[in-house]
């Protein structure tokens, strides 16, 4: 089984690359290669079933390079973040909408149709919202992001329905915590205030404390990649979108449960700066959802934020 | 005011020209140039005011010439037709996807943001469905057709929610009663099974006589062209697609209204030749309707499919 995964020198794509490593197999077949297709690659793991192709992930002769013709497996993660298509909306369009059509396109050739996991997004969601959403709440995306996101998606459903793919688009909360750098993702806080004040530093919160976000940790994203790509065609049925489950916590509950595993110290690390940019995009995300249909396929939410810090500690190696 | 209209050859689009002109505003200004773009024009009006535009409406080079900088007025209804887009998936994309695109992106460059009716439709709609759909379903096409109608839509929300124009994306049932020939479209024979009797030729219906179809007659689909475009921006709200209001009727209940108004020589003029293709298209359409956003907001449905008829042939100056 020959794996792709853009997006493989970010975050969560090189944590999943690992994570293949280790599991050696996918959907019962032991893995013969996995290629990663970055712009860049800020740390590189290094094993001999590794492919490294660097490029833009909307340019044809890059998509050359990395679709192979016996391309089993794609796991679609390359986007430009939520913050960073909103200031820029042609390098939006460009890699978000572009790139996956382009992808889409070149994995229509390959020999045998691909299962593809396609990124979307809880930005999916926006405008006028009820209360709690669930699988039936139509997507009114208030973000460039959200939008183009929205398109992958029904773009992942159609070439599926066509037979040229068996795509699977899952709607991600907001990854949470994530290791690293802060990035243009206007959810980028969310991670930052709880990293930050366990590195020592101080978090620049530009979001009120009762801002509340729908989240997820990198395992359970991991999990969830692995499990929606080996499911069955037939779980999935014509309907190829799914919204993840996760947890609910503002951002006062978030550092309630820091101060609770890490100290009233570490969780004092915050100064808040409100940013009435990035409290615009966030206010437009949904915060609470019912996802029965992930649950009943088999999807884990965390246990709770506690949870998802403690992981994060054990991942990063870190004691307080 | 200048005005564009794209698939401005086509059989609403020719008919929305010719209203213009009668009407000679929009939004209470003097219409100074009606500009028509599509493939071909199998019959044109003349009148000093019309701007002819022959091309394809994805060639960047055509669009260049139809957009002008000050166009106003612009009414998208250039699109490869639901039949057509099924068994072309290259042509519906190039056209229906990457023109809607491109012709967003001129618009961009327009010196005021212009008014944008966007001819969607009901094919948006698939999947397992409500009896009763209603303005809070979520579309999940399955024709190629409704899948790039629904990424125009979101298309023309997000250019209009980023100010680069005002746009307004129409679903429209299904037009009935379509003068001329049949096309491509697998609705064609739910005008076909009315105008080619009153022809007096014998009209083939590929569809089973309980087969529904939600539709709305030509002239209430103009009047809802030029409604949408004249409704004020805070109309709309950040909600910019709308399920217009129609009527019900299976093909027997077309041809009970046939009879009613033509009597049963003429409403017998249909041979029953099945069409799988055709048939398994059509199933996928939604039959009913709740639009209380669409009627609250003006729009309006035919009287009942008697009036359908009577109108057609009150149009086309034909008596039984």
């Amino acid at each position: 089984m020959k794996v792709l995964i853009t997006g493989g020198g970010g975050f969560l794509g090189a944590r999943l690359a690992r994570r293949l490593l280790e599991r050696g197999e996918l959907c019962g077949q032991r893995i013969s290669g996995i290629t990663l297709l970055d712009a860049g690659f800020p740390s590189l793991l290094r094993n001999p079933l590794l492919r490294i192709v660097e490029g833009d992930v909307a340019d044809p002769g890059v998509l050359e390079k990395a679709v192979e013709k016996d391309s089993g497996a794609v796991f679609h993660l390359a986007a430009v973040v939520s913050g960073a298509a909103e200031a820029d909306f042609d390098l939006g369009m460009r890699v978000n909408l572009d790139g996956t059509r382009l992808l889409l396109e070149k994995l229509r050739r390959c020999e045998r149709p691909p299962r593809v996991v396609f990124a979307s997004s809880v930005a999916a969601f926006g405008g006028e919202l009820p209360e709690v959403l669930d699988d039936a709440t139509t997507p009114r995306p208030q973000t460039s992001y959200g939008t183009q996101k929205v398109i992958g998606e029904y773009l992942v459903s159609d070439f599926s329905r066509k037979g040229s793919i068996d795509g699977r688009s899952l709607r991600l909360p907001t990854i949470v915590v994530r290791a690293g750098k802060p990035n243009a993702a206007a959810s980028s806080f969310a991670s930052g205030i709880i990293r930050e004040p366990l590195n020592g530093a101080i978090s620049e919160c530009p979001v009120a404390p009762q801002t509340g976000v729908w989240l997820l940790s990198p395992g359970r994203a991991l999990d969830a990649f692995v499990h929606a790509l080996e499911l069955p065609a037939d779980a999935w049925g014509t309907n190829r979108v799914l919204n993840l489950p996760g947890i609910t916590a503002s951002v006062a509950e978030m550092l309630d449960a820091l101060r609770r595993v890490a100290g009233a110290g570490v969780a004092g690390r915050v100064a808040w700066k409100p940013d009435a940019r990035v409290q615009a995009i966030v206010q437009t995300w949904p915060v609470r959802f019912r996802t029965p249909r992930a649950v009943e396929m088999g999807f884990k939410a965390d246990a709770g934020m506690e949870s998802v810090i403690r992981d994060y500690m054990t991942d990063e190696k870190i004691e307080v």
